[in-house]
């Protein structure tokens, strides 16, 4: 950590600063220059609080050096994550197809996107249950009776099930779920992640609206430092002042989040854009880019969706897509 | 609600669109353009879901008419929504101060401050129990505990308490809580809303980092679509590209949201800069853009604040402050 | 255009505004809903100024229904605009690669580079004369010098190139330079995109650092408006809250523009990221979005560059990434 | 400046760095901690590329400690800037009320526009006569005639001019003018910038729609370099995700710029919000916050307005704004 004086410091406040620092085992290291007076922290600096140091008068700046997280940190875990879900993996080389619907809705429905997306070689089912959703008055999910359907999905299918937690109560649902979501609003719901640390299960953990990559990080961090391991990274798009896509996907995610952190990343191009239309050549986009794999809203009738379905792709269409993407990973492994 | 469709719409959907929405007693006016066709949607559209238009092959865009919030919504409730609290009121033309520390450490902290905020002119005491925090490795607050040192701090003071919560689970500990705070990272987290919504107190609910005005008056929906109207509504910054400070403080809010909605607005200066030097001027601004109060970070000794002490002010600043807050508010009367 | 009324607006105003908007051959569709009326506006609302619309008191809201731009229209031009550029061309299922080092520093350099890309495969060198840096005390390019010996670069390798014009006065300057590129900074400077427009030579409009799809392509107009339909759009990010990329990289861009437009486009992922080890993964994902080429940085010595060095990746580097660019677009076409 | 290597750096590498660095009269200090070694530069670091560092293998990341601005600069530049334009000045305690319409359309309009806000009390005239429009098809201004109606309204009011400058040949025209605007797209013309620098004049450059403080700060770097001292800031609104107002005013400029540099700081509520029911509280809001005055427009007619209406306000309404800006600039001094 670097602390840089303001100029001409008060020598008492200073003294008292270094004093306090050294009963903390950060040894200083000095660096007087031409206009500013720089402090090297040397030592476990984690632990400070940062926003305390700024607070202090003499001091103009503070600057980490070190990463804050140190489960999540690729330097002192330098393996990839590989996730062993049912007969699946995510990550290891892997390709990962999570398809299904925004919401389930029937036992019809999802039985029947379930085995439409299985056909296409999707992976992993995904369907929401719970929904947050911005208005009181929007459908907000079938709740329990959502997830026993997901089941009978799977059951009829064979594929492992990934749906959306809410809230710590809900846990108990979430038993028999192969992986559970995180959702972009919940991403910084610490009760939640902690909980979900003492879980032994996949947890997928979507980026916040506005969160930026070390937040993300720390997210997980959060999960992993209560000792569950198995930690997914998905990048859902964030807010920017372009709106004529839901949100911006930032692909830059991938290189960036595989170099400083050793998850699986999986792109989730339908909620990024909110336009079935670009799905397609963001998914491919995110393949090529190295993602472990894509999320993909998939729906029977997207004008009947109950919800988010100018997202949604019908099985047909999602049936190209997949083909391609398929092909395009194999070809990757090429270059 | 104004759907605009694609050029040359395919006859049949159209049809079909047509015929369900007035299955859902929604009344169609067609305006035929020169390159483009666009229906306007008369009736409760409120329940209609807008995504699930935008999915329609046939569909460029929807464009809402009519807010989407309703008991937020000043057209159908235009007086002003004042909050008693204690033997204070929070908007009507009050000015509420909101101060306290980042967090509550210990006895002696909180009645301290406690004691001189009151002197300064507070109204209401602020103070952290459960904090939620970017890092695990960060304090994260001494829950029921401080909950417990407020009501000491309230007890020799008289001053009523706000504090916030963050989950569901710690819903019974607030029982002897004036104001619950709900924070940004919990703007949307709905289940918690709802809850909220279902008891009688006061909640301040702060704008997410990344939530525009309409999802901000849609979370205030939740609440009082469960029965609960005392809601309070506090900007604390959002995020942009300016990292100088922590950040960007939205005054606009002020007049926008008085404009939409009827509820009180408090501004946090400090959580939304980060700086302690700029609590003052932006606090002066937030009253004289009608503001009915703020929320200001103090700590008896930033240096050994444990948290975020680089936005607090010491009881000293902020009695200057405070003191010429209270000035210009009366000011402001007279203009 | 759909104009959204005020509750119960005056009478008198609304008769007065229907008269004027008749009085420009705009014919008015009324449609009375629950709690708001909307006016159906019929014909070239082109030249209608929305914020003056805005400004009526009895207006609550105005939203534009077709897209304010004609000559860049896919609409109206449904086309890909293909253009040549000495032996090469842009667009048309072509593989562009623009290569070459941020700034021009000397007649070795350049020709170095320009030979080493080309022996890469890239299509046309880019190279920096004019540089817009945001400090005065930056090194701002050699100027018509380092135009002489991109030119020098040109005959030793064949290889057309591009540079970027900070303003009108440089004109002359560009004769003989075979793509004329706007800068990020430049994308609004209208004055310069009329000039501009009045050249046959192709130009290159990068995208603002904070602009929206509408916005490119409203710069777009200027130029085709003025008589020049040799454009080519460049993503190369924009700004948003994350500050570990330089700026955040839109490949959605890639769909969205080429479904409102009819221009190539180009990807930039050396300036957006600001890393140079990110530029090879997203310039494959850019790839396999459907962009028509990328421009990288490409230095000699990176260490030795005098600007943007950060970004910039060797010769060596540029190989293997240009070797797998070109087998992607390849692989693409076969999907 | 600091500059954090990357664990385990090539020895021979950092040699070659540390004596280029040398080269540069820059001396280095090394701070070995228990991860990271982090280089601590001493010396004039302004002109070394921070780019250009973090190109280097072995570097990690590269902070700056000391401002990139001089002249700019409060620490080396103590006093208040206080510009004198004919008899007012701006800066150093005045109130500064610049008001106008968007768009000079007639001398009947500037002229009763100009006698209204005098009489107001306004002390400057503002009016565009070249108006960079989105559109290449919206009203571009009236040029050099625009120029000389505002020389009309001067001579009949007394009130100095402020207009923008769009491009270097326009500069002739400006001979006469009081005060010359920058406007927000051309705050990184650093041509123009330069060429400004040139002149004596006032220059009063908007901040972009998406610069930060720094690069604000580095653009009026741009004008002081090359001599010219007169230089006033404008904050104008940010680009945000919210929607609801055109741009996000960023009333915490005041106090930060205040703070690093040593200009008069102008808030422009109308273009920043786009509404001109939001102007009078935000301008308040700016007085209250310590900014030197505002820009509002003004027109006799917004629903007649050719640009921009929907951020004008009536002289009426203007005269009632004014008055309290004037009664809260008074009171804030006792304050």
């Amino acid at each position: 950590m670097v602390v840089v004086l303001r100029p001409s410091p008060d020598k008492e406040k200073l003294d008292s600063l270094i004093l306090w620092l050294q009963s903390k085992n950060i040894s200083i290291h000095q660096v007087v220059g031409e206009s500013k007076v720089i402090l090297g922290l040397i030592g476990d600096t984690s632990k400070l609080d940062i926003d305390m140091l700024h607070a202090l008068d003499i001091v103009e700046d503070v600057k980490r050096v070190k990463e804050p997280y140190k489960e999540a940190n690729r330097q002192f875990h330098p393996e990839d994550t590989v996730i062993k879900v049912a007969n699946t993996q995510i990550g290891g080389g892997s390709l990962t197809m999570m398809a299904g619907p925004c919401s389930v809705e029937s036992e019809e429905q999802i039985v029947g996107i379930a085995k439409a997306v299985k056909e296409a070689g999707a992976t992993i089912l995904r369907g929401g249950s719970f929904k947050p959703r911005t208005s009181p008055y929007s459908f907000q999910g079938l709740g329990a009776e959502g997830i026993e359907l997901l089941k009978i999905a799977r059951k009829e299918t064979g594929l492992p099930i990934i749906t959306e937690i809410m809230e710590i109560s809900q846990l108990p649902l979430f038993d028999d779920i192969d992986v559970i979501q995180v959702g972009t609003r919940n991403m910084q719901n610490f009760n939640l992640l902690k909980e979900l640390g003492k879980q032994k299960k996949p947890i997928m953990l979507k980026r916040g609206m506005s969160a930026t990559y070390e937040e993300l990080l720390m997210s997980a961090e959060y999960i992993m430092s209560e000792g569950n391991e198995n930690v997914i990274l998905c990048e859902r798009g964030i807010r920017t002042f372009e709106t004529y896509t839901r949100n911006t996907l930032d692909l830059a995610a991938i290189p960036v989040l595989k170099k400083l952190s050793h998850f699986p990343i999986i792109i989730d191009p339908s909620h990024a854009t909110g336009k079935s239309a670009l799905v397609g050549d963001l998914a491919f986009a995110a393949i090529a880019a190295g993602a472990d794999g894509v999320m993909v809203e998939v729906h029977n009738d997207p004008a009947k969706a109950w919800c988010d379905g100018a997202q949604s792709i019908t099985p047909d269409t999602f049936r190209g897509i997949a083909k391609r993407i398929i092909a395009l990973h194999e070809f990757m492994k090429t270059l």
